[in-house]
């Protein structure tokens, strides 16, 4: 077991060990990783220079058996909206570093030489860096089965960067394997994979095999909270039901016919293409091919949203893309072919890619007229463009910001730099103000307002009003920080908003678990001090009160079918983070 | 003559017109163009949308006969800063806009059809808009060439956009013509002309053939005040001869001796090459060639620093390429060849780029290794692909900052996304707080504290250390701002700072021109109500006091010769614009 904090210093290639400071010994996963960089890194660093630091945290939780508690935080300064980030991915990893005792993998500096790549190694005995020439150029599937080949290991993780985060480019992600050791689960958002890139880290290895789960300081406590837990998720009809059988695709149909789906680079609120690449149509799909549904993307999950998607011939293509990556290569695109986005999910998973920035910046691609509407040949080909880095492939990486400067388009969906998913918020306002306000730039995940908007878990807000929508929005983003540091899946907090014993067991998994006495309050008060800490380096970053704001169009320009604009006020706006 | 104020709206073509209202009354030049974009303009609107405007100003002289005060004002939202922009140009437009009585073009909105272009036709009688698809991609030469076949008027001034503003690259310069009716002279910084490729606006015609001279309220102390003014010009060593022998480029030898001279993309303070691009070799190769020195940009300029460059066969090329485009192009790429520089020089006025950003763009691209460093032939290759719109081109012609991103460099030389020009802020610290405070991004002419740090005009402040920078570059900035609302040349500046007499002159023209009673503290007040009004937009558009900062390792890699770090603490740069 190690002591907490592990920093791997990439120029000196030295590891060190040290007791997780008092400061911090409450932290987890997103809390973790936002006091670091508030703590040790210049907000006004360059986010691919030497004095950035790329930070893995597991949740509190991780690790343990408690339901669902495998997301891993991965955090730095982010070099597509050069502010703070944070950005969460499933998969096995956050697990195995909970079990191996760490709390935060530090990573700094950076080689002299930018063409050496390494690979960290992690094992319950030791941590170890290796030059690994031999991965370099490959993408994230090819450089797992390198890795599987020489560490032979089937219960590891792996954390890997693919061409795109090599090259440093701005909508690269860091894939984390699933169960299967495939690099499905990836922390996407924000460009992380370049900073990860630009440290000459090109791979992590992790091996638990020598060590067993985590054990709770009252047992007795921690297993009464867990299955109170597991049976709440069970119960409630989108944890339990819509999201095992559909996926997150389940959205698909309903965004749509709430008007609120950004279809042709959210120039209208719904399209005739979500039909055909529905959650209801993926189901079947998968089904006849003999892949898989209601799957983990991480062992401990009770909710099983994720899926596995077989080509034509039956063979395993990719994990089942999610309704963002869907909505993002597909409607936004007016692409309708499920086949054809599953194949560009794949190679944004296998290059390293945001699949939400990536479709995002086809569709404004596509308004520049670099390619037709629809043309999915066109946006497989362009990816590929990506994966070779020629000029117009690192346009394309560069993220949306960069695709629509370069080409002079003046409706870039983006804010803070930082392409905006599935859901429209002239039509959806609670999830506009999550948008606009979150330090994270545009994030759904980061104050899942749709769930309140348009699935009324939790009550009801009219999406189509502005009522409402800043205390909404306040409230989502402060349980989601919460939520973001213990581990657990954001997905639970459907059952969390609607059931109140499922909100108690969180507190009481976390005072079982470490032997304390957390109550509601204390949940909220973490949520608060990880958007303090946020808001704090944002500031120092360089954004104020105008960072929080939508495009411009999207006040002025009305959107079909509800012929609606944004209409929260920026005082509205300049109040959802009043806490701080 | 017309009533002060022209509306251009390039959706409806209507022309409107105005009188100047009482809040710009006292306005001309950039005091114009920040008024009106303040007053106006959203901040958060984007900067190529519909609802940016782009005003052309001349200044409160232009027109008169007050020497060398044909300077033009161009202001919009900058796209590349995203800030506010006054871009300022010589060339006769800004003399021939006085003399037709225009105070301001505000051009608004733009066409349905972002593939249509027009003409604005600006005569003494009318002023009208006209379509021109037979200019559509064109270059700035090519459309002059055509404009003058079609007006036939030798008298006339043509503002012009080349490929680059079409485009709506981020580099893209607008282009004035000079006394040759050549388009030399170019409101370069902050991408003014991709604003004016938005807006669908080619080429505006103007004809001052019918009205004459602009006339003094006040002739007597107005000529008096003029010729106390050219007399005090004329006895300065820097006006009345460093400029007039050898151009701006009597800069380049004196720089790099001082250890300032940004080269290998602000690597090292000086260079080998810069002997070989001196003004002293450019001034004897001009000669030879039969190109001309001492040549004024515009009609009333007694100071005369423009040059025509011939190429090897005596043939006319381009207008002698001032300092900071050889440095720029040159040391700053490790190139040494005048000629190339100077086809350089061409093409970035061709394709209308600023050649400041083009410059360091190309030291960003060797950084890359896109190309050599001193490949000339491969610079002038790949201003070629900014011309052609590939998109290589297209990222290099969206700046250093673009280029750096789609490239993964942590060396990118700019502060508010504008490429800082040809002087070194670790080794001249003035010039790096001005850099690092002025409204305008990088911008050596907002305070040129060149002046008194290393030409000791104006006292001396030494370079190496910050004391008095401060304070420096605070007086310039604001003396820099009043000048650039009168329309005289930011050179008078050399002697304005030496010699109080020329700075009485400067107020005692305003008086006799217009029948005012202007003192010193008026000229100060001016400048600073210019500096608010800057400020006031940025914040609003979402600067704060971090977006006024060098780049990190301006801070943090001492430069060689003499191993300096810039020393100014973030205290005393927030203490710049105290007055704002």
């Amino acid at each position: 077991m190690y002591k907490g904090i592990v920093r791997v210093n990439m120029k000196t290639l030295e590891i060190t060990h040290e007791d997780v400071p008092e400061k911090w010994g409450a932290f987890g996963g997103r809390a973790m990783t936002s006091a670091v960089l508030l703590d040790e890194v210049d907000p006004l660093c360059i986010p691919l220079g030497k004095n950035n630091k790329l930070i893995f945290a597991p949740g509190l939780l991780s690790g343990s058996s408690a339901p669902i508690s495998g997301r891993l935080s991965v955090g730095a300064k982010s070099p597509l909206t050069l502010g703070i980030k944070e950005s969460n991915a499933g998969g096995q990893a956050a697990q195995i570093l909970g079990r191996l005792g760490i709390r935060a993998i530090i990573v700094e500096d950076k080689p002299e030489d930018p063409g050496k790549f390494y690979t960290l190694e992690v094992r319950a005995g030791s941590i170890t860096v290796v030059e690994c020439p031999e991965l370099k150029g490959l993408g994230n599937y090819d450089t797992v089965d390198k890795l599987m080949a020489k560490y032979s290991d089937k219960k590891a993780g792996y954390i890997t960067i693919g061409q795109a985060g090599e090259m440093k480019l701005l909508a690269a992600s860091i894939a984390c394997t699933d169960r299967e050791l495939r690099p499905t689960r990836h922390a996407g958002r924000g460009g992380l994979g370049a900073v990860m890139g630009s440290k000459g880290l090109k791979a992590i290895f992790l091996d638990d095999s020598e060590v067993s789960m985590r054990q709770p300081v009252d047992k007795e406590a921690f297993r009464a909270a867990s299955k109170k837990f597991a049976k709440a998720l069970k119960e409630h009809p989108v944890t339990g039901e819509g999201l095992p059988t559909y996926g997150t695709n389940v959205l698909m149909n309903i965004v749509n016919e709430a008007g609120g789906l950004p279809a042709k680079n959210f120039r209208t609120g719904s399209t005739d293409c979500a039909a055909k690449v529905s959650g209801e149509v993926q189901h079947d799909m998968i089904l006849e091919r003999g892949g898989k549904v209601a799957h983990g993307c991480h062992s401990g999950c009770v909710i099983q949203c994720s899926r596995i998607w077989n080509d034509k011939d039956g063979n395993y293509l990719t994990k089942g893309p999610e309704y963002e990556t869907i909505w993002a290569h597909g409607p936004n695109c007016e692409i309708d072919d499920l086949d054809a986005i599953a194949i560009m999910d794949r190679m944004d998973d296998d290059i390293g890619l945001d699949t939400i920035e990536m479709g995002a910046t086809m569709g404004v691609a596509m308004e520049a007229g670099i390619l037709e509407w629809g043309d999915a040949d066109g946006v497989i080909k362009l990816l590929e463009e990506v994966g070779q880095g020629t000029p117009l492939g690192r346009i394309l990486g560069s993220g949306a910001k960069v695709t629509g400067e370069c080409y002079g388009v003046d409706h870039i969906p983006v804010v803070k730099g930082q392409a905006m998913p599935a859901y429209e918020p002239r039509s959806i306002m609670g999830i506009g103000v999550t948008y606009a306000t979150s330090p994270q730039g545009a994030d759904h995940t980061a104050g899942y307002a749709i769930a309140t908007n348009i699935l009324k878990v939790g009550g009801f807000v009219d999406p189509l009003k502005p009522e409402g929508q800043v205390e909404l929005s306040r409230n989502l983003q402060i349980a989601t920080a919460a939520i973001d540091a213990t581990g657990l899946c954001l997905f639970v907090a459907f059952a969390v908003l609607d059931k109140p014993e499922a909100f108690e067991a969180i507190y009481e998994m976390l005072n079982g678990f470490y032997g304390l006495n957390l109550g509601p309050d204390d949940v909220t008060e973490l949520g608060k001090t990880i958007l303090r800490a946020e808001v704090k380096f944002n500031r120092a970053a360089g954004f104020n009160e105008a960072d929080d704001r939508l495009p411009e169009w999207c006040m002025t320009e009305p959107l079909a079918p509800h012929n609606t604009v944004f209409s929260v006020t920026d005082d509205e706006l300049d109040s959802v983070l009043d806490f701080v």
